[in-house]
């Protein structure tokens, strides 16, 4: 098949306006539609209010699913194990393999609780508890992904999580066993065949039979997406994601071929999704592009990789490795590959990613199913302020204070200073009540 | 000075309709107001449109404090220096107390990174770094709190945060010195005197003058949390407090005049503050609003404390303190004193709580001002989700991968089956081109 040569830009770090072209690049606002607002909003009041027949009436309108009751929302647990059971054993198998090195990476995540004793008795410390009830959105038809669902599932679980609600439309009463075979693997305990906004409404708030969760994680379309910013604070939340991002650094010695399909690995995803390379060998960009140009008329989902490839992506020539770095803590990326002959002396100049790919043989494909860290990364150029989903996203912490007779006599002394100073006499005076009279 | 008494609800948890009461005293949704909407994003484009002068318009207009240029808005290293000479001897020392238990309790909350090595030469890891530059709001006039600089500013040094950028409104051109010298106690690295919404404007997307910040965290009146609300993705944020509340769980052996102001102390915070008290002696119950009755009157804050007591409060009999547990982990409460002989015991079925303040002499004002915890904690039943502001929040982590030519080739054959079953052909081929050839 032949296919025109992609038209991919080139950029120079060195040319004076570099600074503007990367801001340009990298800019991405995500679209907020009234329209998809008001009919959140409306979906939300509905599940609040009629609850398991709102979900009954909404799956048969979004989903074109039809059933008589709620109860038939609900997937059995024979369901579940006969999906296990259908799915081909090197799949299940596969399955198997990652959530096993997701979770074993995952519990080197664990915190403790900690406390220590002061010279007069007082007591400081730390409280970390699991969440209660965690809801797990996963998308249905085409993007529903069962490596999603390990690595949604696994870190709350091994945080000690009591209960995991996931829910999965069945667009057209279709469900993907590969997703409930996921899900008995990762230790999922309730799944619900319900999407949409309608969804997010009832595990933020419950119905008669889906039981309100504290937080909710996953990805999901915009109504999804909507839902999940319009319930924040009744449950917490995960990132809401942007689209899917890659810089590659490479300095010129790994195989074109394989940083291109690198690069594509990333562009498959869907027309946002953005590829970045930076280079200081110009040969190295041409080989690449060439490799690009090869490639791309034998991958699948070509016409989706070409948009993002000559939409979002851009090759990029740097005068020096240290350039490289000091742009990868600008571009603060999703997936960073460092596939270079030192990866770990680079490393320790990055400040701001998501995953850190070391290494040749480091493919960022790696990490999205099996190698061990999450999937979920912060996007858009988040990862400056936010981390990898993670055993933490399911936990929180209570402060711990256990006063002495004398500590609290000595630190309200302060306190009452500092209240005082800030005219909040009743915080003063429950302090002074606790200052031993000598 | 002769008050009325005050009239607090009074609640039993063996009413059948207990459960219906304690939701109904719970519930609060903050008011989303179209208007301060509106305006809020007008003030946004201002500002990145306009940059130092917008700041230099907007501060004539809604601080009634007009400069000449926006140079006279930032606060100079001298002026920072003489609030920390101006200030009584007493008050710096109890800043300066307070500064050291902050400081030593939240650097028991630092977080190592970590990497394993695994059996075919893979290392996997988590990376963890401070962010690069924190934004700190401080609200101007009467809620210009110094304790609020110490408890933002000191998680974040702790974190290796490099730059504090804080901005605090200075309304008719007044400073507050408290809340200066606390900034430089603390370790804040600049000033500027702007607020409101153009204060937020400027961190998150940065002027000539002021830089731009990675995340805002400090609180703020509504246009103030609108606008973080607004900005959010840009940077990060801590959470939006709701009002303040505490819940005291007493067996009714501590001193009701303590207990009554412990709840007064909550109360004096503003008319939307809650107060609730859970004890199994009805007894103790009718002591503590004799208390309360007898203690409002010499209260300053009287009128604030009468309107949060009697809009939002509770006195809660409960048939026993296990069922005050109970209901504990439901309120799942910002502040929670444990007035009790045993709060370890009882400790341990806590789930869910801000911050737990244990023993009768463990005033919560305490920890508002001096104990070492912080005093930001997730209101309104988040603590089921989140945790206190600490240094966590000022530092990220990034997940590292790197594969050795034979755990590449192992995972590339797991990834590869997973990534076929979810039709990611590039992302499949990627990872074959690391398998290794038998």
């Amino acid at each position: 098949m032949k296919m025109n040569n992609l038209d991919i830009k080139r950029l120079n770090s060195s040319d004076t306006d570099f600074s503007q072209q990367l801001e340009q690049l990298l800019a991405w606002e995500s679209v907020s539609d009234h329209a998809v607002h008001g009919a959140v909003v409306d979906i939300i009041e509905r599940v609040r209010r009629q609850g398991d027949q709102a979900l009954v009436e909404l799956t048969a309108t979004f989903d074109r699913y039809s059933v008589d009751s709620f109860s038939e929302l609900a997937v059995s647990a024979e369901r579940i194990a006969q999906a296990l059971a259908n799915i081909d054993a090197d799949k299940r198998q596969a399955l198997e393999k990652a959530a096993e090195r997701v979770r074993s990476y995952h519990q080197h995540q664990q915190q403790d609780s900690w406390q220590y004793t002061e010279a007069d008795g007082t007591v400081l410390g730390q409280k970390i508890s699991p969440l209660d009830r965690v809801g797990l959105y996963v998308p249905g038809g085409k993007a529903s992904y069962p490596s999603s669902v390990l690595m949604n599932a696994i870190p709350a679980k091994v945080a000690g999580v009591q209960e995991i609600i996931m829910v999965v439309p069945s667009p057209d009463g279709e469900l993907n066993d590969m997703v409930l075979a996921a899900a008995a693997i990762a230790g999922v305990d309730t799944v619900f065949t319900i999407g949409g906004a309608q969804a997010i409404a009832a595990l933020a708030y419950g119905t008669e039979t889906v039981p309100k969760v504290d937080k909710i994680v996953g990805p999901g379309n915009i109504y999804v997406a909507t839902a999940k910013r319009q319930v924040f604070g009744q449950v917490g939340l995960d990132m809401i994601a942007g689209p899917s991002e890659i810089l590659v650094v490479c300095d010129g010695k790994t195989d074109p071929d394989w940083i291109a399909m690198d690069l594509f690995s990333q562009a498959e995803h869907d027309e946002d999704a953005q590829a970045i390379l930076l280079s200081d060998s110009v040969e190295f960009l041409d080989a690449v592009q060439q490799s690009m140009d090869k490639l791309l008329p034998t991958m699948e989902r070509s016409d989706i990789i070409r948009a993002a490839i000559e939409d979002r992506s851009a090759l990029i020539l740097v005068p020096s490795m240290q350039a490289a770095t000091e742009i990868t803590n600008i571009i603060a990326p999703e997936h960073l590959e460092l596939s270079v002959e030192d990866p770990e002396a680079m490393l320790a100049e990055i400040r701001h990613a998501g995953a850190i790919f070391m290494g040749r043989y480091t493919a960022e494909a790696l990490g999205d199913y099996c190698a061990g860290p999450n999937h979920v990364l912060p996007t858009s150029g988040t990862a400056r302020f936010s981390s990898p989903l993670g055993v933490y996203d399911f936990q929180k912490r209570s402060s711990l204070i256990m006063c002495s007779a004398q500590g609290a006599s000595e630190l309200g002394k302060t306190a009452s200073v500092l209240a005082r100073g800030e005219s909040l006499t009743a915080h003063a005076r429950s302090a002074e009540y606790r200052i031993k009279l000598q």
